[in-house]
């Protein structure tokens, strides 16, 4: 009986059982890989793989592939392929907590409640191009991974223009994780201790990369092993693992293979191709002598950039930072009017000084910091660095206007 | 004293002082009028005129014109016109609960906490069209009229074909509002009493809308007076009407004009543009006799259509519903697979029968029905009607499919 289990017949419909809330969640997950218009009609499909006590849902869109394993009462079936968009359609329209899947030769059943569906499968022998194989590069807390890219995630440019910089970088160093992310007017950089204990199994192609970085650049002559392994994530597929990544500290291991990352949870992987090219260094503009420093709550100032950003200029968005003891006052003025408004600082060391930026730049900038902002500055027009007071891991770098 | 204040001189800054809170409301309610891309510049301003003790504000988009009063510590001021979006974006980018408005000959100051903007304001001389004049028509507690509109919203037609569908037609009868939607396929009629001693004022143009009705349907030659008023306004005015009534039955003022509505309440005056033309009859296709009548609970069968409404024909939406003592089958199919789904009736009059129509459709008329729907079935191929066993002024017809 262990054997027919192990390969079940073809023609005998497979039955599985599950919570439709769990389904409904999966499919919600899975279908936003799939393609709007696939080139490739396969791609418009979930893969169901009936296991023991789980359901295998997958998705691709060619570039990114997702796999799920919800809990189910089934047994092994064979892989079927099911019109992604009308199945999560039939799944959200089921009212009824629990739903019953059967699978035969070329049709889907789906029952729960009174209701009763049939969907027609694609063909037998077509399957999606799904790929999780890489050399395992680390196993690291869901919220290290999450603390380094979600804070310069805004920093990702959408420009078509220098490919590079439409993915964040993330670099594994032997001792901690950094990610950061430019657009060339600003620049975002976060970083997380590992805990103690982590093995970071560095790839062969490491070596390779450092020594492409070397040749880049003939002035940084470190030893390769001191250089971190690095790759670059485009920014939509970071957002979907930002989006799939478990909450707190379950373990997450990554995968890497040259030009792809792998990404495996508990219940989870998720494959996605990486952005080729080497990117930039961006430790040369970051300034590190100031000649003046603010320590600001980050809320109030969020909120008083937003309004005078309503009356800036449109096109650059120019906000005028005029600093001095005690506060800055910020200035917008566009087509239509002119903002303007006193904030306070909490300290500032310094002769007063005015910045001329891009408001919504510095806006960004804050997005991360939690409540005290260190805003330094390196003169009236050299790049600002914000700083978070209570997180020594993030930096941004906003250039200013030239004026 | 007296008179420097009714004619403030211009020159002299005029200050007026309001919760932040009703601004933002009324320039939401006023910015949806205000036209995306006006042929008109002036159209994209709102015009902002302070009075004794309220502010009145007003937008157009040359066929709609909406005017509110705000609570306000102010005195009469001349009328500015002001950026619309942008007075919106300033207002709701403002913390403070109480904003300051200062108004100049050619700046509106807007302060609120520490922040201060001015925005430019248009040339004077140049004003909106608005034009809230008419003859009283009647005054009728607000949910008598949301009460006739509501229900019939979903069944005005959208499809350019036949214009006069893209409104409702609303009818004022000696005692009673009619509201009537239609797109040919389907109607929705929904009729309130009056309360007693409400006076209806028919303006002369009645009788003419009469002779035009009888010019055009020879068959009709009863006396004038029996027939009641009735004109048609577009659909994206009533789902702003039906947005700007008060609450419960506070009262509103119907005033009309040949093309024009006009309703005023105590707050807001809001006029707009009619559809011309005679609205068809629409009394003939709706069938009074029947072969087998159901009452079903509404919610469940609406439930029931919607999950086999996804497996259904995507170009047609048809559902085959076979009723019989007890129950119906609903069953939806479609190139993609096939739902199915058996709903209880509370009861069933006459013999089995099957109908065939737009799911959608059904979906729709039992929208406004409460607790239990009646299901007036005249055949196979005749119209079926749907009643709310609790309202006994709605009424919605469904045509089926030719299969």
């Amino acid at each position: 009986m262990g054997a027919a289990l192990e390969k079940p017949q073809e023609g005998t419909p497979v039955v599985v059982k599950l919570g439709t809330k769990s389904l409904k969640q999966a499919l919600d997950k899975l279908t936003r890989v799939v393609p709007g218009r696939p080139s490739d009609p396969v791609l418009a499909h979930v893969a169901l793989t009936p296991t023991y006590g789980a359901l295998v849902l997958a998705a691709s869109d060619g570039e990114r592939d997702l796999e799920l394993s919800i809990p189910a009462d089934a047994t092994p079936g064979p892989t079927r392929l099911v019109p992604a968009a009308l199945l999560q359609r039939v799944a959200g329209s089921i009212a009824a907590s629990e739903v019953t899947l059967t699978v035969t030769e070329d049709r889907l059943a789906v029952a729960g409640g009174g209701f009763q569906t049939e969907l027609y499968l694609m063909e037998a022998g077509e399957e999606l191009p799904l790929d999780f194989e890489g050399e395992p590069l680390l196993t690291a807390p869901a919220n290290a991974i999450a603390g380094v890219f979600e804070p310069v995630l805004y920093a990702v440019s959408n420009e078509e223009y220098r490919a590079i910089f439409r993915g964040a970088q993330l670099e594994v160093h032997p001792d901690r994780l950094r990610a950061v992310a430019s657009d060339g007017f600003r620049l975002a950089l976060a970083e997380r201790e590992l805990p103690e204990g982590i093995v970071v199994t560095l790839p062969k192609e490491a070596e390779e990369a450092a020594d492409a970085e070397d040749a880049e650049d003939a002035e940084e002559t470190r030893a390769a092993p001191e250089e971190p392994f690095a790759f670059v994530t485009p920014k939509r597929s970071l957002i979907e693992l930002l989006r799939l990544l478990p909450p707190g500290g379950a373990p997450v291991e990554l995968r890497h293979r040259r030009g792809r990352l792998v990404v495996v949870t508990e219940d989870v992987r998720y494959a996605t191709a990486l952005l080729e090219g080497v990117y930039p260094d961006y430790r040369r503009p970051i300034p590190d002598e100031f000649v003046a420093v603010a320590e600001v709550e980050a809320k109030p100032l969020r909120e008083a950039l937003r309004r005078v950003l309503v009356l800036a200029d449109a096109a650059n968005a120019r906000v005028d930072l005029a600093f001095e003891e005690g506060r800055v006052r910020l200035v917008g003025e566009g087509d239509y009017g002119r903002g303007e408004e006193v904030v306070e600082l909490a300290s500032y060391q310094g002769e007063p000084l005015t910045v001329v930026l891009n408001g919504r730049y510095l806006d960004d900038a804050l997005q991360p910091v939690g409540a005290t902002a260190r805003l330094e500055l390196s003169g009236p027009v050299s790049p600002m660095v914000v700083r978070d007071t209570g997180d020594v891991g993030y930096l941004a770098v906003v250039v200013p206007m030239r004026v």
